[in-house]
């Protein structure tokens, strides 16, 4: 199978492209920049959104849906956040389409035209906050912890599969608190959640921080971050979490009566993942033979295939198989008996390799003699032969060590490219020549930030919570630094 | 709580929508038709997406998820789906916004404006077979099946919370088929879990049938359905399931490889529910104290209220509660303990009956002392005193319980209100002064279909498929007829 793939240190690029459509995750729609998710890619979603919707749940948080549509007008209110969303994003100006009169199809109807163009959420601060205004008197009505699972749509001039599309889906969390402290321990929270996601599920180490205010959302008096790396050496952020402050509150009018009578605004958070943590989690282990799935997300964390010549041989090994297959699954693990006839066991080998099924099980009329079984795992590509009788213990132990050694060889590379860099050259040249995390001191400026950007492509993806005071000069203008950064280029 | 719902026997229309307000599921938004799923609503609508997706896998199916978006010329590839679906829509035309030159906020950027306009999906037909066109080669490429969860968007004109709203959330099931046969079992197997779905989980009886030529989807060969008889008499169409021939497959030119070589076109079926049901379980069950949910979707299933005058009978009361919500919890019910103390237990009493929980747990100091339990149903409103230690296993089978009843109840409320007529005064009577379902004979055509709805309001909801062959005279035309359909009004 890993012949169908370019190879990733020739083209990365091209490798993680090929990968995406070979493993059947996703794929280019008929409509530009957008995606078709497919079942396989789809089922890794559907793991993540459990984990995460569990984590929200555990939090305190409830579920809700908002309109899809948002005014044109509702943006223009919060004055930060209508320049950062506001303009690449898809308008439905009309309601209807009627057949042409010469006959050529159907074409919009000039007559239903609306009178106030609406905007496909690109996110949901100004629709959420206009319904907050009415549900929120009292701090009594306060905190308000919702979350929402949506599509949303930002109208991306380049485009990758996960990575960047211009319709995803993700998760918005919005908050309502009757304290900015209140609100800031939201935040904090959450990214915490996210990070304890990434490491936990994801098997991914997450560098959790402040962005600098060039990187901030738009709207946010704080964005705290999580930024993992990725395995060429680029920076992806896998989730942030806003302090909003009043912005919003003061935006839409949102005010109440605290304990003791006095109108305030309220404060406010929100935070968001998307379907771009699979490009995370593709990027952040996939080798040259294909996809290496954390067992915690992986649709299939163990598939059987069996060795046989004839139909009669088939028969005793289905019997043997069934009876693993059952065992595994009453301790919670998703097995798939492949018995298909169509393709020879080598080439099924290959494609579950592919498909980063975290543990193949082989078992031919030999074993069956033997009773034992092959298992091979699919992060160090190592098999063993079992007594069958020990499989089911031995699996459900193995699962969690691969999730754990993906982890830890994951957290290693970080380790290996992360660079404590004191002078420009080195910093250029790291970023040119390995990539990786590069740790510097940076003079607090947005103007050096941006002209560290125009140089190198690297950006500031966060400065670190853990990062201690140490007095420095500046990577780029030589000020006075209280702290390093975190530099990367990012995807 | 009842005094702020207006008495359903004066005003149903008035009944539902304060309920729908006041029981705090649902609003209308900023956006002309579109709604605000709010935390409670949106937790019954978990409650069915759960319960059908796993009805769902357990049937074969995977998840995966198309665009939102489609391109106009999609809509004019099918004949009957364009005059279906292609009118009422909304049509997006540019994709960016800027600020106005004379400073009067953001304007539709006139340089953006799309060479092909895309209509939001009012159902994915089109763009899912324009992807499975490339995904179908050969017969061992089928079935494919599919199902979407989605938001989607008709733009309608009249519109009611959960009933019609322009956007609304769904689930739309797509497959393809090697042969007609398949796909006509397929469509048979759908509606079949939508009707165990119905009666099992929403307690409601649903009649299934076949949908006369005129109530067909459009761009379907053939459309089964289930009814559910509202409380006013109406009906309500909770779910459909469509054979669509070859239609789509010939729209946009699918074909695979049979197993003798030969190419064919793919046979299909796509169905679907919305969230529509909601409205369904509201008017199906709910009185004038409020809603009434069957315990299987409800949100909370048990309410334990404390009664207590001062703190130190909180303390005892709530470790008591305590315990007898860990016993329900570890039996897998959900438990709210309310002890909350802005309102009095009256009030909370009232608001839980408002929100239809099923069985509401009251405990003070004398049932301390005594170790009982007050036990209410909210199907019954009624209550008995029960020793704590007897509590968990009689709330567990109560639960069972009131789902029957409930489901009994409006099974017998359907039988009622079901009128085998022959004479079009007695039809024309029944619908004005109760409603209900009306079996009754038709001449089978459209054009007498057509003129009772005109007549009436009521059309043809279905040819129940356990109809028996019987000789009659339509109803309407007194031609011959082979056997009885449904007729009704509807939502």
């Amino acid at each position: 199978m890993a012949k169908f793939l370019t190879n990733r240190e020739e083209n990365y690029s091209q490798w993680y492209n090929d990968l995406v459509i070979k493993a059947d995750l996703a794929e280019n729609s008929a409509v530009r920049g957008c995606m078709v998710i497919k079942p396989y890619g789809y089922a890794i979603w559907e793991k993540i959104q459990a984990e995460l919707d569990r984590l929200f749940k555990a939090t305190g948080h409830v579920n809700a849906y908002f309109p899809l549509f948002i005014p044109k007008s509702f943006f223009s209110k919060e004055a930060a956040h209508v320049e950062g969303f506001a303009k690449e994003c898809a308008v439905v100006t009309h309601y209807r389409l009627k057949n042409d009169e010469n006959g050529k199809g159907i074409v919009v109807d000039p007559e239903a035209k609306l009178e106030e163009e609406l905007i496909i959420r690109p996110t949901s601060e100004t629709i959420i906050w206009h319904s907050y205004k009415n549900w929120i008197h009292s701090y009594r009505d306060l905190p308000i912890l919702i979350n929402q699972w949506a599509n949303v749509v930002r109208w991306e001039m380049r485009t990758r599969l996960f990575l960047r599309t211009s319709e995803f889906l993700w998760q918005e969390g919005h908050t309502a608190h009757a304290t900015r402290e209140e609100a800031l321990e939201e935040t904090e929270k959450m990214i915490n959640v996210y990070a304890e996601f990434a490491e936990n599920s994801m098997a991914l180490p997450a560098t959790k921080g402040y962005k600098s205010e060039n990187e901030r959302f738009a709207g946010a008096l704080e964005t705290y971050a999580i930024e993992t790396l990725m395995q060429d050496g680029k920076a992806l952020q896998a989730g942030t979490s806003h302090f909003l402050g009043q912005n919003f509150a003061k935006a839409f009018d949102v005010q109440f009566t605290d304990r003791t009578g006095k109108l305030e605004y309220v404060w406010a958070t929100s935070w968001g993942v998307s379907t771009r943590l699979i490009g995370a989690i593709i990027m952040g282990h996939a080798d040259n033979n294909g996809l290496v799935l954390p067992p915690k997300l992986a649709p299939i964390q163990v598939v059987i295939i069996p060795i046989y010549k004839n139909t009669g041989q088939l028969a005793a090994l289905s019997e043997a198989a069934g009876k693993i297959k059952a065992d595994l699954e009453s301790k919670g693990i998703s097995v798939k008996y492949d018995d298909r006839d169509n393709n020879k066991p080598g080439w099924k080998f290959a494609d579950y390799e592919l498909k980063g099924v975290p543990i193949r099980l082989a078992i031919g009329p030999r074993d069956l003699d033997n009773k034992t079984i092959e298992v091979a795992r699919r992060d160090t590509l190592t098999k063993e032969t079992l007594p069958i009788e020990r499989a089911g213990n031995h699996i459900q132990k193995l699962l969690d060590e691969i999730q754990l050694n993906i982890y830890n060889k994951a957290l290693a590379f970080r380790k290996e490219n992360t660079f404590y860099i004191d002078k420009w050259d080195d910093f250029v040249n790291v970023l040119d020549n390995q990539g990786g995390f590069i740790m510097a001191h940076w003079d607090g400026t947005a103007e050096t930030e941006e002209k560290i950007k125009e140089e190198t492509k690297a950006t500031i993806r966060c400065i670190p919570f853990d990062s201690p005071e140490e007095n420095g000069k500046c990577i780029y203008s030589g000020k006075p630094s209280k702290r390093r950064v975190l530099f990367a280029r990012s995807y």
